[in-house]
């Protein structure tokens, strides 16, 4: 231990050094991935699966323990880095969200993050961590949309829109493009991921649908196909109309199958629990891999048949509660 | 694959093999254990950690395709041996409760089973299933009480006791022992769950506090305060008054640690979630190991003071839904 630090210690006790918590939950894109590249609208969903972030002022920073690091830690680092001009600090993690499965891990630990960073200094609203949150996305992934972070943030279901619609809570904009972002009024509902274990590769499957849509016209038609389901399906969210929520999403599936988003170890999840008497199911995140979510009100027959097709089940539940900070 | 299976598959459609499906939550004892072994009451509670168990008529008794084993599957054998007459059952078993926690893992397959059993035969009901799971367990176990498969098949909170009271909805008779159930109204309640690592030794931990009341009428007098430190439980429950129950909790605690069932392990976690700020924690089950229990509104924030005091935290909520089953 440096003199300094040992200095530090001695002239601020550790009793006064500062502390926050803020507890984040995962999402899922309920509807409109990929059409959301091409100014379709999107809906997702907050769910019960949940990260910790605790961020205290100490003498070394350190994430659970080991130093900070870009590599290991980029999203919290990043945070702090832009956000932070006060002691080292200790950050300890805690998360359900599986990691690399769509369920939005990063956007959940770099929401987190920011809210402590805005807490600690007394400046935290649920609009201020949504705008930094996506700052740190941003620039850490060079581009993406605030699609994730805003989720993560509001909680319940939110819609994101090329235009402002009922029930708006922010705007964000980078460059020429602004989202606008709803949060709108959802049932109870269940809905079983399938983690397919094959890691999705965002950048590239974003890719491939891109040269798809450039190329062709039928396929530019189909994201717009993709942003009337996403229109479909707020419409039964709003009467909680778990038929026609489903037929939308197993309608979308078909689409982004036809995109190539899909992929054999998907299509496997999504029939069996088809087959278990799911009102819909589909890939969720970029796909080729990752997740797939089914809507169903018999969650643990839903993941029986998901694992008897040889993924990895996750019984979630739409969590009303968005970003929470404690100090 | 024997001829006599063969024909049997050619005699009956795979299409009309019956099948079912429980799910069945887990449980925590929030105040009363060792009380309740000397005729105090205990109050438990349902936890949204949920076990799936499918079973499927099939061509080979199975449990997550391996061979139906009396070793492993003691449980699920026991229950199929007494309450089956018909074709071979494929079981396949979704957990999210860690086994041998003290949070009814071994209870909540029982109940599955006997649940799935019951309602392949078109006689599902809550109290023939915490009937029959309780008398599998009671077997196989030899001897026991039946608060476990009675939380598990009634869900939210309930209360044990040796006396017949408002919201009772079933008793159950061993010997010269009649336990009565009820069913009481409780609130939302977040619970984190702080897994030492170490084994709980249940029939050694009760023996060893057997031998304390049988030989101190000090000892037998702290029984009874278990018993009042639950009776102030179920009225603070009933009044949404976490204070009060957190407070029943960590004085529940004090005792169970005086009558030697608490762990140097379970005291460091319960000293950490209360540093945190929870209302009250304390452990649950037998103790000497296993996991403590604490009550709080700030989850996330007690859940990472458990793991840096070495526990591994689980984020519960009360399930108010009980037994389920589908075909």
């Amino acid at each position: 231990m440096s003199a300094a630090t040992n200095s530090n210690l001695f002239t601020r006790p550790a009793v006064l050094r500062m502390m926050a918590v803020a507890s984040v939950p995962g999402k899922i894109i309920l509807l409109g991935e990929h059409g959301v590249l091409y100014g379709q609208p999107c809906l997702s969903v907050a769910i019960d699966l949940r990260v910790g972030v605790e961020m205290q002022e100490g003498s070394a920073a350190t994430v659970n323990g080991r130093p900070l690091d870009s590599r290991r830690h980029t999203y919290i680092k990043h945070a702090i880095d832009k956000y932070w001009q006060g002691e080292p600090l200790e950050v300890v993690t805690y998360s359900k969200i599986p990691s690399a499965s769509g369920l939005g891990s990063s956007a959940a630990i770099t929401t987190a993050s920011v809210a402590c960073l805005l807490t600690l200094q007394q400046s935290f609203s649920p609009e201020e961590v949504a705008q930094r949150a996506f700052a740190v996305e941003y620039e850490v992934q060079r581009g993406g949309s605030p699609n994730d972070t805003s989720a993560c943030t509001q909680g319940s279901a939110i819609v994101l829109a090329r235009e402002k619609r009922d029930h708006f809570i922010w705007k964000i904009s980078r460059k020429d493009r602004t989202w606008y972002v709803h949060s709108i009024p959802a049932p109870e509902m269940d809905i079983v991921v399938g983690v397919t274990g094959v890691k999705s590769k965002t950048p590239q499957l974003v890719k491939k649908v891109r040269r798809f849509v450039n190329y062709s016209g039928f396929a530019r038609e189909l994201t717009q196909d993709i942003g009337g389901w996403v229109e479909e399906g707020i419409a039964a969210l709003a009467h909680s109309d778990f038929v026609s929520l489903g037929e939308a999403m197993t309608e979308s599936q078909k689409i982004l199958h036809t995109l190539g988003a899909s992929s054999p170890e998907l299509e496997k999840l999504i029939q069996a629990s088809l087959r278990a008497g799911a009102y819909g199911a589909k890939l969720t995140g970029a796909g080729g891999g990752g997740s797939m979510i089914a809507l169903t009100d018999e969650p643990e027959k839903v993941a029986i048949a998901i694992e008897k097709a040889g993924g990895k089940a996750l019984v979630t539940s739409i969590s009303r509660e968005g970003t929470k900070v404690w100090v």
